[in-house]
């Protein structure tokens, strides 16, 4: 018998500790906003140019044309239409023949990786990542029980000489990958693209022993110089690969629709491995109708336009300004400057320091699947994220941009000059 | 090197085989709609009845309102002032004090029971769930690696000896259940509704041993007979159980919009678990609006009249017609009927001649977490479905449902006449 106290939550803390699945112990905390006034942490999209009136009319078309479609269960796959819009435009990028049957629809691509993690990964299987990453795909791969192998990855992405040999080593020790994930455009954290000759090795390599790639294209159509190499899933022949993409960097964050492009017979397992009576309907079919009133592209050129001056600015004001201390490569696309301090700057410290300015930004070990621990042999701490941050430039207008980034140069500069660092909490990750 | 062929499919199935996670192969195919033309299948709301207007004007409304906010990620917990609203309405309910830190909103409740699944279950940990149940939240209970342990329901929903047994059983043999799962009002898919001391007895027996009680309330508000007894959460005092609600049956399924209350501990826990960057704002938000223009009791007032005809007509039916053949207690509420098969009679034989007549129904072992295995000494087929139906009344007026159980009363006859069943292959479950 517990003793629970009387009031609805008092004693539950012990209790329910106790009942926690195991994987609760294995994550890191989920994404957040930051509440500093300068938030350069969180990696969401710019708030004005959101398509809030073409989407209000977009649903209202959805409603009317079809209420009864809108507004029931859609099934697992999702809204037909909406499916073949995606394959026609992948099949013209991929050169892969792709129909809706290639398509499942999903609650976002955060869902799409649970929901691929569902079907392929349990206890103990292997995932590699690159190092850095993206936290929240380690934190649903860890969450069935899967182990995340990092690769590292350096300006040109994952380092195809290094993926074979975590390939061999993890087969060798009879634990072979079965998955590679990976964001080929613009990832998340690095802003690095993989090249193609890099995408034709990385799908060899995949094929040669027997993983399935996961294509994380999150930031695709977020071209800032021109169109990046073809995708990873036409580099593998659309075989053997798993394609997530999502609408909330070129739409909206908030609609939560997203998808996994695939061969159907992966498909046909993914949809039976969903929990969720299907993603809405209605969001699927207000997209569908904001896509067919045909303004879509125009705005994605916009978005494009938008984020190219901010990367710029941005760019330019931390040559200008921290160049002293931080060295950067700017990134062809997405959202992100990924920074290496120099001088023998630590990111904790600098995080900090900003963090008194007002400024958020992201501390790079929080992008490593295991900052914490550094078994004998491992890396220095600079390839373990402790000389590295994340800095958002997507999110703000110009001007805020350059007075964040003067804010943060300050912060730069008193921790190069031996300054105390100030008390903080560093802010979560997004 | 595996040989996937020259197309995006060619050879991949066994290749993806192969990589499956274990779950998969412990899993029943989900839910589908029956393409048949009466479906008494699919437990879904009357279509006629969905708010479209009504809704776009509330998206129109929520996405002029604060466009950044509908648009954007809004956190793993939901927007707060429909947490609110739900605390509120639930605590003159409950007569326990809540507030929106008591409320975690999903992407339906069919989510809701996904998170927490996520948040409590491991491999091997263990669920009681009644006998029969929802296959839906045996499906995401499994895919965590979850046992399940059905307990017999009668008429009045779980047996509290039966439960009681198997608490002791199970703790005895070292694997005592970590959650208690129910849907205490018109169950799906008995259609039993649990008496308030039979609530008091759970609540007690879940409390002595440590389990946490999964209130599931898809049914909330779809009262036929007056309001039900006071909900579990209450015999508990809101302590130690987690209740899963949805706008699914009083709004639209398609929106996509459920929750669970728990204690704030709990909450903070479930939130965390999730790996979906957040539900939708703007389905959240959408319904909030729809909330806030006050048409939502004055709504489910109109679908309780109309579900109560649809129940009447339909057991009315059922009594006239095939009152020789099954046996049923009208349920208080929700959608199902609940038939017994008097006579021998089999419920496979009969699923397949009532397709013969356009007339999809559900057989009972479809709701028997282990239909297939019996072994010794394990109850005779009546208590594993194999002489139960679920039949669906929600979803087709009147006459519909009198002319598909006038054809369902056929295939009856023909069935206990001795006629050869023709072939068919039952249908999916909803």
């Amino acid at each position: 018998m517990v003793n629970r106290g009387d009031g609805p939550d008092a004693g539950a803390a012990d209790f329910v500790e106790r009942l926690l699945a195991p994987a609760v112990g294995a994550l890191r905390p989920p994404t957040a906003l930051s509440p500093l006034p300068f938030d350069l942490n969180a990696g969401v999209p710019d708030a004005a140019t959101l398509p809030a009136r073409d989407l209000a009319e977009a649903a209202r078309r959805a409603l009317e044309r079809d209420p009864a479609g809108a507004l029931t269960y859609g099934g697992a796959l999702g809204y037909e239409p909406l499916r073949a819009w995606i394959a026609e435009r992948q099949s013209a990028e991929t050169g892969v023949a792709l129909t809706a049957a290639n398509v499942t629809l999903t609650s976002g691509s955060a869902h799409a990786i649970d929901n691929l993690a569902a079907t392929f990964l349990g206890p103990g299987d292997v995932v590699i990542t690159p190092a850095p990453t993206y936290p929240g795909a380690v934190r649903a791969f860890r969450a069935r029980g899967a182990r995340v192998a990092p690769v590292p990855q350096d300006s040109d992405g994952i380092d195809p000489g290094a993926l074979a040999e975590a390939l061999r080593r993890l087969e060798a020790a009879g634990a072979p990958a079965k998955l590679v994930y990976v964001v080929a455009n613009y990832d998340n954290p690095s802003g690095s693209t993989l090249p193609w000759e890099r995408r034709t090795e990385l799908a060899a390599l995949a094929r040669g022993h027997g993983a399935l790639i996961v294509e994380d294209d999150a930031y695709a159509g977020i071209d800032l110089d021109g169109p990046p190499p073809r995708p990873l899933f036409a580099a593998a022949g659309g075989r053997g690969i798993l394609r997530v993409g999502t609408f909330s960097k070129t739409i909206a964050t908030g609609l939560r629709v997203g998808w996994i492009t695939a061969a159907p017979s992966i498909v046909e397992r993914l949809s039976f491995m969903r929990f969720d009576n299907g993603a809405s309907p209605f969001a699927q079919r207000t997209v569908y109708e904001y896509l067919s009133a045909g303004g879509y592209d125009a705005h994605v050129a916009v978005l494009r336009d938008l984020y190219r001056e901010r990367r710029d600015v941005s760019a330019r004001a931390l040559s200008e300004l921290c160049g002293a201390h931080v060295t950067f490569r700017r990134p062809a696309g997405g959202f992100f400057h990924w920074l290496r301090l120099s001088g023998g700057l630590r990111a904790p410290a600098v995080v900090a320091a900003a963090a008194h300015e007002g400024v958020a930004v992201t501390p790079g070990a929080n992008y490593y699947p295991d900052p914490g621990a550094r078994p004998p042999g491992a890396p220095p701490p600079g390839e373990r994220g402790e000389s590295e941050l994340r800095l958002v430039y997507s999110a703000h207008p110009p001007a805020t941009l350059r007075e964040a980034i003067a804010r943060f140069a300050g912060a730069l500069s008193r921790v190069a000059a031996g300054a105390p660092p100030p008390a903080h909490r560093p802010p979560p990750v997004l």
